[in-house]
């Protein structure tokens, strides 16, 4: 049997070995990523990636030397990956990522606090409570304003519509998160629009209330929430008695982009007491630039906001955030533990696991800061700004192709696109063999039972010779020669 | 205004000039760390520490260096971080991370793949699939078992708990996820351990059963689940009408480490058609021990399982995983997206979004086969049942003191243990004075309305001489001089 001396250089150390294994292993993982592939990704298909993964034994009884398992990730995972930074991944909301924040993982893992107490994360505790001001006051809201962070946007959605309901509860006297839902709850319904993120009815489902109760409001050709059809989905619900004790808006659709009126959704909620979340985790970013902030008017009267700092922030996953508009509206989630968060700690100790549905949980934010400062708001607002007009000529360019046409005007980063005279099999079939042959990861999808592809622009490295060439690509896909 | 060009060496890139980039800044990462403390964590005050973190602008105008970025998070994050790698971290389940992970997250952060769909992962999500069918076969279930990566303990366990439900639901013809609760849901009951983690009952809370549908069952002096006490409950809740959807059981506590009698509990699970979950975030790496092994026996007949791989698995924050018993049990959790999931893809495509509670997802799985294949079942195994041996040494230890006593025996990785004579006032001022002055992160909980201090021992480099230390750290906390 060995022991701890054998064990040494296993663990992540800060004195000078430590740190110089560290770094010569850093450097090794880097040079792995050298394997990459020329497209988006390699054409390998499911099963042949199945073979050269199921090739690697997860834990032989004796262990593999490091280099040779980051060199073994290089040739079967990295090479075998997915490129965001590729200009041909253009599917999802899916983003290259900053060096910067790419290196403060090393740190944050390295360093290994866990957010859930203080006496876990002293200084990154600060941090976070930093950036989630930061990020508030940005979004326009008051002093009292406060926010934690998660691991995406759709945990950030349960969380601001988790809040919502016991908001709801609390009016009748009822603590839900002690007492389950009250009879009442059959007539609770969580109103959103029909192109918001199915994460809301996910946030419904877990709830206990069911995706019945999720009441979707339809949108105008752009994809965003109607009014008029607001106004007469709320009286619907007053005549049959149901009661909106959340509107949730959205600052970005998944496939349009599209931002709801939020000031005017503002003033609704506020009429009736709905608790008003916007998920912004697309167009969040947008109050990171003077000219693209008017578009987000209303945010500021929100209750909650989701902001996803891993979609157009360019941040790693997992990197999203809620932002309440009071910070003691997290005491409606506060669940306390003998061993953490007793509540008798000294001056000043804040423990955050008080308005997490997690426990343990990354430091996450140091990545998000890390970028940010690097990157300062002058050419963040230059990338983002890029984006938009990007997608925007990659518009003009689709009304001008006689192959493909648009579905709905650009919104944010989106376009979507279908091609006339090709039905929903043959999109399918262009879609999957670009993605086969490792050419481009191009979206796919439905709008209001329309087929559809879509680009989505998240690279601000990308140029309009890039779109040209994405275009030619998928015409050819149609009108091949 | 500037353009793509300037922007260049902000983004990750394989080309040699992006990966020499990266690794120059990488290097400067780790150099950074290098500020730490000599002790656990400095003894700066939260208010102090507030000062230095706002002394950072989140985002100024221009850009700061990278350099200068990372220098500033040496001196104010890393400097005044709690180290999880330091003998006197000793208060919860905070473990020092191993390096193969640590500079995997470098990787996975750079190439950054998004588990929700095949088309963001494709060899990552094969890699995914391969560690969780490694993990059910370690678990001992059948091959039809499968399993997903969650952020953490408490989301394995309200995914665990979240399938129970739709299961109970099921049987009454109804879809939960779609319907809402169903007027039966009234008499549904969750039944655990009086020592069972929170997250229990936060998963009762979000499922809209409210904590007051958590049965607590007395545990045993050693904390674990007292059988004729669960058969005394379930025959109470069968006199009243009410309905144990779920047995939760623990294998590992969080004070104790104490470790259910799982055989016996599957045995009643099954006898009443209620779903075992096994809450082995804890006690879960038990499973790479031949002498550990047994402590688990009857893990193998449950219907969900937590392993948290940020515990005894020594990985960065976050890597939990969620394993099922048969991968067809998923199916209770599916919502399908037209963005996502369609279900119209080539053969073998897998999109892990059917599995999970979250879209976009970290590919974590990365760092835990790195350091798995890396460290070998035989070390791996010496290194846990090092932890187990000292925890027992320490328990010696204080049974032989004349100022400190053991509050419950041993059974895992922490020691629970109070000073007769002090009151909860007087523990509480010496494991605050300790974090303070920056001496030790001692643990500090209840048990059984007891107040008591805890060490929990997570570093297989920790020797029984630093036992010795810590011991007679706290020994002066009480016995001055």
């Amino acid at each position: 049997m060995s022991g701890p001396g054998d064990w040494r250089d296993l663990f992540v150390a800060t004195d000078e070995r430590g740190l110089r294994t560290l770094s010569e292993a850093a450097a090794k993982a880097v040079d792995s990523l050298d394997h990459a592939s020329s497209g988006p990704r390699s054409s390998d298909t499911p099963s042949q990636l199945r073979e050269r993964v199921r090739a690697l034994e997860v834990c032989p009884v004796e262990g593999v030397a490091l280099d040779r398992v980051l060199d073994e990730f290089g040739r079967v995972l990295w090479a075998h990956a997915v490129r965001p930074s590729h200009v041909a991944s253009v599917a999802h909301l899916h983003p290259p990522s900053v060096v910067p924040a790419v290196v403060t993982e090393l740190a944050i893992s390295a360093s290994n606090q866990s957010m859930d107490s203080w006496d876990q994360s002293p200084a990154a505790t600060e941090m976070e409570l930093h950036l989630m001001d930061f990020l508030a006051r940005r979004l326009g809201l008051a002093e009292v304003a406060s926010g934690v962070m998660t691991s995406g946007g759709t945990a950030s959605n349960v969380l601001g519509l988790t809040l919502s309901r016991s908001w709801a509860a609390a009016k009748l006297g009822v603590d839900v998160l002690k007492a389950g839902l009250p009879p009442e709850a059959r007539r609770w319904r969580l109103v959103t629009s029909d192109q918001a993120h199915f994460s809301v009815q996910r946030a419904a489902a877990q709830l206990g209330l069911g995706r019945d109760a999720v009441v979707n409001v339809a949108t105008d050709r752009t994809g965003a929430m109607d009014v008029d059809a607001l106004d007469a989905t709320l009286s619907q619900l007053d005549e049959a008695g149901l009661v909106p004790i959340a509107i949730s808006a959205t600052a970005g659709t998944t496939d349009l982009g599209a931002i709801d009126p939020l000031a005017q959704i503002a003033e609704r909620a506020r009429r009736r007491g709905a608790w008003f979340h916007v998920d912004a985790a697309v167009a969040g970013a947008f109050v990171m630039s003077e000219a693209l902030r008017p578009r987000l008017a209303g945010i500021e009267a929100a209750d909650s906001v989701t902001i996803d700092f891993h979609k157009l922030w360019w941040q790693p996953f997992n990197a999203s955030a809620l932002v309440v508009r009071d910070v003691e509206r997290f005491d409606l989630l506060r669940v306390r533990s003998d061993y953490l968060d007793r509540g008798d700690e000294l001056d000043g100790m804040v423990n955050l696991v008080g308005r997490s549905l997690d426990t343990s949980r990354r430091f996450d934010a140091a990545k998000v800061v890390a970028a940010l400062r690097t990157i300062g708001t002058s050419t963040f607002a230059e990338m983002i700004e890029s984006l938009v007009e990007l997608t925007v000529y990659a518009a003009r360019r689709i009304e001008a192709s006689e192959v493909l046409a648009l579905v709905a005007p650009v919104s944010a980063v989106s376009v979507v696109f279908d091609a006339p005279g090709h039905d929903a099999d043959e999109l399918r079939r262009v879609q999957q063999g670009l993605l086969a042959r490792g050419e481009m990861i191009l979206g796919r999808t439905v709008i209001k039972g329309r087929a559809a592809l879509k680009f989505t622009f998240m690279n601000p490295l990308a140029t309009r010779a890039d779109v040209d060439e994405l275009i030619a690509v998928v015409t050819r896909g149609f009108v091949p020669g």
